[in-house]
Order: C-alpha cells, then sequence, then structure tokens
C-alpha cells in the first residue's frame, strides 16, 4: 500500500498534464534519518561515536577525567552510561565534536565508521540502511526530486557518509549545527574550528525551521518515524497543491525492533514514536508503513524472501 | 585576460585527462552579490528596501515613530539618513525584516522589487546585474559547477529573486540569516515567524563559515570585490588542487561607478575594497577584474558596443 501511494503521488506531481503537476525545481523531499533511513536502536549511532571518542578528548583534557559525565563514561558502566541524562549526554557530544578543524574531525569519523560495527548484525553502521527506503530516495531522484536528509544528528557528522551511502550530497544534509570560527593555523592557512555553541537544534520544531534555513523552500514529500519528525510532516503537509508526509513504523522485532508506545509496542527514550502522532498520522492521511507488513527485506545484505524461509 | 583565466581554469578541471580534473560533486563556485553580481552603489538595494518599508513596520509599531533611527528615517531627509551609523541601519533592517511569516516577507519584498527603480539608470534593481558575471555564471553551470550566492545581504531577501534573476535557486542562496519560530496561526496552520535573533553574518570571517554550515564543502571558484570577501576567497584559494579567487574592481565612473579605494579610487562606505586587499590579490595571483578594461558590456540592456560609440 505504502509503496502505490509513493508512486501514485510521484506519477501525479511529474505529469505536465495534471492539476497535480510539481516543476521539478521544486521538487524538495525531506528525509529524518535515525529510524527513518537506518537503524537507531539500541542508541544512536553518533552518540556511540562520541562515547567511543570520550578517552581521546580526555587525553587531550585530563582535567575532564574525574569529572562527570566523563568519569561514568570512561567506567565503561553500560548500565550508568545508559542512564546518564539527556544533558550529560549532550555534553559529551559538545566535548568530543567541538574543538578540532572540521577536517579534523571529518578524518576522525570516517575513521571510526570504517571500524565500528553494530553489536546485534556486527556490520558497519553504514550497511544497516533500511533497503526500501534506499529504493525510494533513488525513485524520488530519478523523477527529478532533490532528495535531503533532515536529523536531529550532527550536521557535520551525517555529511561524512551521507554520499556514500545514500547518494546526499554534504550540501543536502540538514541537521544539529554547532557554529565555526574562521582563523589561521600556525603556517597561515586557513582554519575553520568547530565551536562548541549550538546553531540549530534540528529536532521537533527545530525541523521545519532548518528546512528554512537551509533549503529556503517547503517540501513536498518528507519521511520520519518519530515525535521528532512531527512538525517537519506538519510543515510538508500543510503546503498548497499535493504533498506526501509518511512515517515508519519498526513493528518487526524479529527482523529489526519494535518500539512505539503507539500501538501498544515498548516505550523507548531513542525514536519515540507515540500514539498521539500515530492518530495524527491516521487523521490527516500520512501513510504508516509497517516494516513488519510493508517491507519485503530490510538490508540490503539480507537475500531477498529471507523471511518467507525463517 | 580575466576570460582567458576563467575558461583556461573551468578547461582544467574539467578535462578528466589532466591531474587538476575536479569531480563535478565538488565543483563548487561561490559568488558574493552586492557589487560582484550587481551594482551596490550609492547604497544596497536591500537596505533601500528595509528604509521603504519602516512606514508599514511603524503603521503596525506606532511606539517607534518618535524613536530613532524610525523618526530620521521616516523625515525623509536623505543626509541624515545617509549619516545613520551602521547599529542604528541595522536595527531598521531587523525591524522591517523580522515579525513576519516567511510568505508574508516574501511577497512584500517581490512587490517591491517590481516597483522600486534604481535612481540612475531608472530601471528595476534586478536589471542591474553584470552581464559578465551572468555569462561566468551560465558558463561554470554549463561545465558542471554548482553556482551558489554567498551575500552579506539577507538570504531570504536574495532568495526572492535570486532563481529568476541568475538561475540561482534558494537552496543555493548563503546570506546573513536569522531564525525563523515554527508555530500555528488561528486556523491551526503551521507558520514560521521571522525572529529578530542573527544566525549567520554572512560577511568577512562569516562567509567561510557560512559555507561550511549552508554547503560542507570547500569551494574551487570564489568571485567578491570588497573586504568583506577577502576571508572567501582565502579559504577557497588554500584548498588544495585547482583553485580561482577573483575580484572585481569597480574603476568605471562612467558606465558604473569608481570607488576602492585601492588604487587611489574614491574610498566609500558600501563595497570598500582596500589597497591591502589589492596587494594581497596581487602577491596571491588572485585576478584582479577591471569593469573599465575587462568589461565590454556591464549591462543587458546596453548594446555591444555602446562604449566604442561614445
Amino acid at each position: 500500500m505504502a509503496k502505490e501511494t509513493i508512486t501514485g503521488f510521484v506519477q501525479a506531481t511529474v505529469d505536465k498534464a495534471m492539476r497535480t503537476y510539481v516543476p521539478p525545481e521544486a521538487r524538495i523531499a525531506t528525509f529524518d534519518q535515525d529510524g527513518t533511513l537506518w537503524v537507531e536502536q539500541p542508541m544512536y549511532t553518533q552518540v556511540l561515536y562520541c562515547l567511543d571518542r570520550v578517552p581521546a578528548v580526555v587525553k587531550q583534557l585530563p582535567e575532564l577525567r574525574e569529572r562527570q559525565p566523563f568519569k561514568t563514561v570512561l567506567s565503561g558502566d553500560r548500565e550508568a552510561i545508559a542512564r546518564l541524562p539527556l544533558h550529560e549526554i549532550e555534553e559529551v557530544l559538545l566535548a568530543t565534536m567541538t574543538g578540532m578543524t572540521v577536517e579534523q574531525f571529518t578524518a576522525e569519523a570516517k575513521a571510526w565508521l570504517q571500524t565500528a560495527k553494530h553489536p546485534r548484525w556486527d556490520r558497519p553502521y553504514t550497511e544497516l540502511t533500511y533497503q526500501p527506503m534506499q529504493e525510494v530516495l533513488r525513485y524520488l531522484r530519478a523523477n527529478g526530486y532533490k532528495t535531503y536528509i533532515v536529523t536531529g544528528g550532527g550536521q557535520d557528522f551525517v555529511r561524512v557518509y551521507a554520499e556514500q551511502v545514500y547518494g546526499i550530497p554534504p550540501e543536502q544534509v540538514v541537521g544539529t549545527a554547532v557554529g565555526t570560527t574562521y582563523g589561521y593555523d600556525k603556517g597561515g592557512s586557513p582554519t575553520l574550528i568547530k565551536d562548541p555553541k549550538l546553531l540549530l537544534n534540528d529536532n521537533n520544531a527545530g525541523k521545519p525551521e532548518g528546512i528554512h534555513l537551509m533549503i529556503g523552500r517547503r517540501p513536498y514529500v518528507s519521511f520520519g518515524n518519530s515525535t521528532g519528525d512531527r512538525q517537519m510532516l506538519e510543515y510538508t503537509w500543510a503546503g498548497d497543491g499535493p504533498r506526501m508526509s509518511m512515517l515508519v513504523l519498526h513493528d518487526d522485532a524479529k527482523r529489526e525492533y519494535a518500539y512505539g508506545p503507539a500501538q501498544g509496542l515498548a516505550d523507548t527514550k531513542v525514536g519515540t514514536f507515540t500514539q498521539a502522532l500515530y492518530d495524527e498520522a491516521r487523521s490527516k492521511g500520512w501513510v504508516v508503513v509497517s516494516m513488519k507488513d510493508d517491507w519485503n527485506r530490510i538490508f540490503a545484505f539480507e537475500s531477498v524472501g529471507s523471511r518467507a524461509l525463517q
């Protein structure tokens, strides 16, 4: 059903004979990343990256060793780390993602992505993208849509791999962003140093705000999977003419994860999809994609039909 | 000479057989707007727009009528207005460019651009773009370059006309930007209201910072015309491989304006091109384009060779 909705929508927007035609330059499609394009459980990939970077940061700044939350992170106590409050996690994110040149940051993140593996599948995180969503991205681009990632994750982090993994270039990644400061290194060459100053918190209301800042047009198509995407879907949906807002529901514990708490699924702090969001989607006509029912295959590395064989 | 430099550079970056080849996705070219793509004298177009908007803002907020700098602007005393200090001009910009939805702002700016005319040529400001620069934009795009405006002017203001005037879509306009706040109107529809809170001051060091924020790649080509562009040109030039940084020198009082103060031209508060910048350009090998000597025609509405006939 989701597939036919997408192809029907796209055909209606590219057919010049139809009143629903959308000129190519206006064809903007925005996608949340974590939980929409790739796996976000049991923890956002970027948070794992930042936790792994703590020892290197403490080596540079030894005074952090005995300070919280760094002390807990260094202890390696997974349960204690999982209990860290959001503002302490944010402190780790800022400490590990700022203070270096943008080139240094890119090199560090790239090196980590090449070696880090997801504990459940024992594969690089970049292989854990959803095959049906990769097909949606390609299908939209083949029909003249410009595809953007609009993520609560760090803009610079996602830019490191988005082109290779999704075919989405850095300039089409909108994410949570800190400022940079232009200066010169000892040799007199220009540098941009990442500042611990938040410019854009690209979650919730920050998503349409970020879309306006970075794109300047309202999307015709938006995909999300959690309450953090609600405003982006609303903003897309409220535009004139044809619009499509879609949500991915993680209801497949066997092949991926099952969490909500919409539809009685388990509650989670990572990628919450509330019943209120589910009801808003249903009442407005946004399609809710069921991973269990709508997706024949979840990952590219699965053989087609593997589910039927299990 | 400038023309041959540009064509030589571009050919060297698109020829796969050359070591200077640049893959298509990395071909980013950034252009300052005021004084580089269109006329900025005797005053930036956007500042004139904001001054013209003051009566409408005062109608909404009558308490501003007796307050400075609004009182001076309403007086219509051109000399007093010209003497307003920068921070008071900025107060006018914020008051006239924020507090409305992004759609209202776009509609107001569009209406103004359709009627306002430059006093010297008695033509819409959007006709006062430099024909040779339009050719450079088209030539770069024809060779796979993505062309961006990187302007100290308001990002939302330039986006109103950039696609029609330069063929540059809104998402390729980087400019001085305020934040927006997502909310709902009385009917429950989502709105984005422009805030009086500066997110990015896209001048000087703010230009490479804005390029990183909005594009995330270092340009291969940059054009500017004033000290406000210096850091963007340096940042471009300092990249690996082939890079091109260029400056437009306004040295043609007869056909346009002559100001610097580089090369002994008149000093100005609008688009200052200092001798230090001129010397940096010469020492680094950045081409300085002379409007007088290098440009056969300045505006599209001039007949070719009109200079020879005068």
